[in-house]
C-alpha cells in the first residue's frame, strides 16, 4: 500500500463492507453515473461555501481550487462513461450526504466547522472506496479510480486543515460525530445502490 | 486593436457609455467585488446546466471546462483584491442578469437555446467592458482585465456554437432579442453601480 492511503484508512471508523464492492462490480453504469453526480455535487458544495463566506480569503481560494479539481474529475468520469458506452440518466442521490448534512449546526462558526468536517469525512470515504474499487474493477475503470485516490486524500486533509483554522477546539469532537454517522450509514442495509450507499439489500 | 476583439464588438448592438467607465475608475473596490461575484455566478450557471442536461455529453464537457476557467478567473480577481487591499463584502447583484433571465422561455429545447444565447450575450458584454477597462484603470488592475479578454471572447463564441448545435434555426432571432434587452439595460440609467450596470445616475 502506498503511504498516502494510510491516513484516510486510519481516519475512518470502519471499512466499506465487501458486499458493497461486490455489488459495485455488478452495477458499473450506476456506479459511474452516481460518481459523476458526486463530483458535480462536490464542486457545487465548494461553490456554496464561496457564496456564504466571502470575507475568508484563504477559504475562498481553497474552495475554488478544490471545485476546479472536482470538475476535472467529473470530466474524467464522463470520458470513462463514453468509453464504456454508459448513458448518463437522471438518478436520485444516495441518502448518505443528506443524512450527514442533518448534523450540521445552524449557528456560526459551528456551521462552517461542521461543513468543513463533513467535507473531510465525505472525501475520506470516497477515497476509501476508490482504493477498494481499484482491486475489483476491470482495468479501464480501475485506472480512473487509481488516478483519483491521491487528490481525494489531499482534499480530506485540506478540509480538516481549514476546519482547524476556523475553530481548532471543535474539530476533534465534531469529527467523531460525523465519523460515527458515516459508519452507521456505511454498515446499515440500504435499499438503493449508490457511490456512498450502505450494505446492499 | 487585436483581431480577437472585433467579433465581440461587432456582435453587441451598443458600446458601453463612457459614463460607466468614468464611474468604474471611481469605484474600484465595488467593481472588483462585483466582478468576483460575476465569475462565481458564471461558474454556478454552467454547473446548473450540468445538473439539468445530463444526456448532452458535449454540453457537459464544455460547461465543466468553462466553469473551471471562471473559477480560475475568480481566484485571479481575489489576488488583485488582496494586492489592492479591497475587502470582500456581501453585495447584491446587478439587475442585468436577472432582467436577461426573464426572457428565457420555459419549454425545451427553447429554454436551453435561450440560456446558451444569454450566456453568449453576458460573456460578450463582459469582454467589451474588459476591453474598455484596460484603457482607463491603473496598471495593476488593468493587467487583470487584459488577461481575461481572450477567454471571455472565446466563451462568447463557445456559447453561440453550443446554442446553434441545439437548434440552429432559433439562434439568430433569439440573439437579437437578448442583444436588444442588453442594449436597453446598458443605456438606461441605473441607480446602482455594478460590473453589468447601466448609466450611473
Amino acid at each position: 500500500m502506498r503511504p498516502d492511503k494510510q491516513p484516510v484508512l486510519n481516519f475512518l471508523h470502519v471499512r466499506t463492507p465487501d458486499a458493497w464492492f461486490a455489488e459495485a462490480t455488478q452495477q458499473l453504469p450506476l456506479l459511474l453515473v452516481d460518481h459523476a453526480n458526486c463530483e458535480k455535487k462536490a464542486a457545487s458544495t465548494a461553490l456554496a461555501l464561496m457564496y456564504r463566506y466571502v470575507g475568508q480569503t484563504e477559504l475562498l481560494h481553497a474552495m475554488s481550487s478544490l471545485a476546479r479539481e472536482e470538475l476535472r474529475h467529473f470530466e474524467q468520469v464522463l470520458d470513462v462513461m463514453q468509453a464504456e458506452d454508459v448513458e448518463y440518466t437522471q438518478i436520485n442521490a444516495a441518502r448518505y450526504a443528506q443524512s450527514l448534512h442533518e448534523l450540521v449546526r445552524k449557528e456560526e462558526p459551528y456551521r462552517l466547522v461542521d461543513q468543513l468536517v463533513l467535507g473531510a469525512v465525505v472525501e475520506a470515504r470516497s477515497c476509501e472506496r476508490f482504493i477498494g474499487l481499484v482491486d475489483v474493477l476491470p482495468e479501464g475503470i480501475a485506472g480512473l479510480y487509481r488516478q483519483l485516490i491521491d487528490s481525494e486524500a489531499r482534499h480530506f486533509m485540506e478540509y480538516l486543515r481549514l476546519a482547524r483554522a476556523v475553530d481548532d477546539a471543535e474539530v476533534a469532537a465534531r469529527t467523531e460525530v460525523f465519523l460515527a454517522r458515516d459508519a452507521e450509514l456505511v454498515c446499515a442495509t440500504d435499499p438503493q445502490f449508490r457511490f456512498h450507499s450502505g450494505v446492499p439489500g
